[in-house]
């Protein structure tokens, strides 16, 4: 058994574009805005970076399939620089990069990198999903749309648990204003509006039983994270985040191909979190935990992620969220910064806006979002469909 | 500095298909097939593997973007796999994530992939790599194709050095023949046949002053490394191979935006083997390698990746070439496989494939190709062209 990377790193600076219709942006300009703010927040200059590891799933920047646009757009000379590739976990792999070379001992300072201009690609369904799968790929995705494939996530689950149509409606509506609360207060948020159950229970329906504020939205933006080994962290800033876990599992096919699966949790999740809290050494998650940010591409998508996660007991993630267990001044906060409800989700720079959300607040300065109290937080970026997946687990603290 | 990852893992395991027009298996099959016989090698279970490092640069098998055609193919049952993209360089990528994984202690074995099915794409020139650069791309490769843009190289390395079109044309002839001579010794290179010099010069001519035989083909093929840490590899084989450096440079794009490059040299190269001596602990290349696998896309890139290694002084390549320093009987046998010549490259597969040639020699398991005395190899596999590159440098020990 492998001892993990518990402790061994830690971010020192991080750096976050404003989300949302980037036009007046190019991913360069993005990616360097971001990169901008990191270095000022580490207090490091260019040259005291060793390697970057990058993440970009269209191939709108550059020339893909390589790390060149990154190194080009940086001017970062020679370096080593990887590109990284999970669909919408991207950003995450390429944060899992760049601690796992600094703590190999291969590098002293890397960076991660995620960046997407998803606006530009025109994504918006299922021409363009397409095009992505390719015509000659000769794996066909279950339930080709993202709010399709979903939205049976929440027929399963209403199904499971007895809930109404109507009841399980109720329920997602609440996860969604909770997170439009939360996302008025962020001033990188692409969607900044307060929205009432009635908004959601009312707005037109993309896949049913999701509606249009079910779900996550189509933005532009960038995020990068600067990461050294743990005991040199301190050299460059008196708040330092350590890396306490970082998991990922893959789904190799056989939950959708064997029918193992009931369609009320994200395989890949459960495995991921089991493993994470095995390397933070976390016994009891729902008492342990003081923040999380999730990837709620879907309203349905948190639900479930409550209970893969073990914050809520299985059909009772409702009743949590509708105490107010998941909201900014509740037991433990979740999409604190308004999640990928308000920022939308460019594919590969949602993992690393989601670890700046949690260092920022672990390091006390998330300004009017500020939660109290809160020394470990939990970051969880999945990629693909729920049954066949890639999920990233991560668990920082501040001490 | 960072104290880099030299003798901190070792290769335990690796296999190889045989390259070639494999229309008789798909990728996910040679993926299985070099699987297979790295298990086998390694002495290990598909249970045994902790997590895994994929390279596939086209889309060719199942859905691109992502993990998941491996974590499919071999079952990996939850377990992390991460998809890794440079280019040509991509092969050497999956091993540098594997490396950094298990030296990070993250994990205790970790396998790296490379697979491509490279007749399928019906890669063959221009047209087909425009659509891989894809039509929404901004930005625009200097000399568009392969045999284009090293055929300058070429061009440029003749003048420099007074060479005749004559005299350049037989110093790159004779490195085929070479390479050649080497690659009919082997069962698993696609091209099996002895060349002589007049065949060379007399060939068609692809892009002046190359010819059809100073060309890489295309070919599929696919390879597979099992590695873990170096104080526990002796647990699984008496041969453990041992990483002594490893080390990749990107390009920024200076040398072609600025001009100051002059078209004899791959900078990337230079910059790479520096780092890899360093972190090697090697003073003087030509004395202390014993063999090498180089990136011979063209004959040219083998002449000018001699002198950018430091394994013969600027200019005179050529004289070594012709002198058979680099033959498999000579001081520092080079592409003792064939190389890219003979084995065609099949983008991600071919770094793996180039550090099974010398984890083969440095167990002296070669067979009809086994160079004596060899305790250090080098690997250098290159990504883009020559002036927008990407390129790992790697060494590899037997003690």
């Amino acid at each position: 058994m492998s001892e993990g990377i518990k402790d061994k790193v830690a971010i020192i600076g991080m750096g976050c574009t404003k989300f949302g219709e980037r036009w007046d942006k190019s991913e360069e300009d993005l990616i360097i805005e971001a990169y901008s703010e990191a270095l000022d927040d580490a207090g490091i200059e260019p040259k005291d970076i060793d390697a970057a590891w990058f993440g970009s799933c269209f191939d709108e920047i550059n020339v893909g399939k390589s790390s060149l646009p990154l190194a080009t757009t940086l001017k970062l000379g020679f370096k080593p620089v990887t590109r990284v590739e999970n669909f919408c976990a991207t950003g995450t792999e390429a944060f899992r990069g760049a601690c796992y070379a600094v703590a190999s001992g291969a590098c002293d300072i890397a960076i991660a990198v995620g960046a997407e201009k998803l606006k530009d690609t025109g994504f918006g369904g299922l021409p363009e999903f397409s095009s992505v799968l390719g015509t000659k790929n000769r794996f066909i995705f279950p339930n080709i749309t993202a709010p399709g494939a979903f939205a049976m996530l929440a027929t399963a689950y209403f199904e499971k648990y007895g809930l109404s149509y109507e009841e399980g409606k109720r329920i997602l509506a609440r996860i969604s204003v909770k997170s439009h609360k939360n996302g008025l207060l962020n001033e990188k948020a692409h969607l900044r509006k307060e929205i009432t159950i009635d908004d959601v229970l009312k707005a037109p329906i993309i896949a049913s039983p999701l509606g249009l504020f079910d779900c996550s939205g189509v933005s532009d933006g960038a995020a990068v994270a600067i990461i050294t080994r743990a005991e040199r962290a301190k050299e460059y800033t008196k708040n330092p985040i350590f890396v306490k876990a970082l998991q990922i599992s893959v789904s190799d096919g056989r939950e959708y191909m064997y029918n193992e699966w009931d369609g009320t949790t994200i395989p890949t999740t459960v495995n991921a979190a089991r493993r994470a809290y095995a390397e933070a050494g976390i016994k009891n998650p729902r008492s342990e935990i003081g923040l999380m940010e999730l990837h709620d591409c879907f309203s349905i998508t948190e639900l479930v992620t409550y209970e893969d996660l073990g914050m809520s007991e299985r059909g009772r993630a409702g009743e949590d969220v509708e105490s107010g267990f998941f909201d900014l001044d509740g037991k433990i906060p979740s999409q604190t910064d308004g999640g990928l409800k308000c920022f939308g989700h460019p594919i590969a720079a949602s993992g690393l806006r989601m670890i700046y959300e949690v260092y920022k607040q672990l390091q006390g300065k998330a300004g009017k979002r500020q939660v109290k109290n809160s020394h470990i937080g939990l970051t969880h970026n999945i990629g693909g469909f729920p049954a066949m997946s890639i999920t990233s687990v991560a668990i920082f603290g501040n001490d």
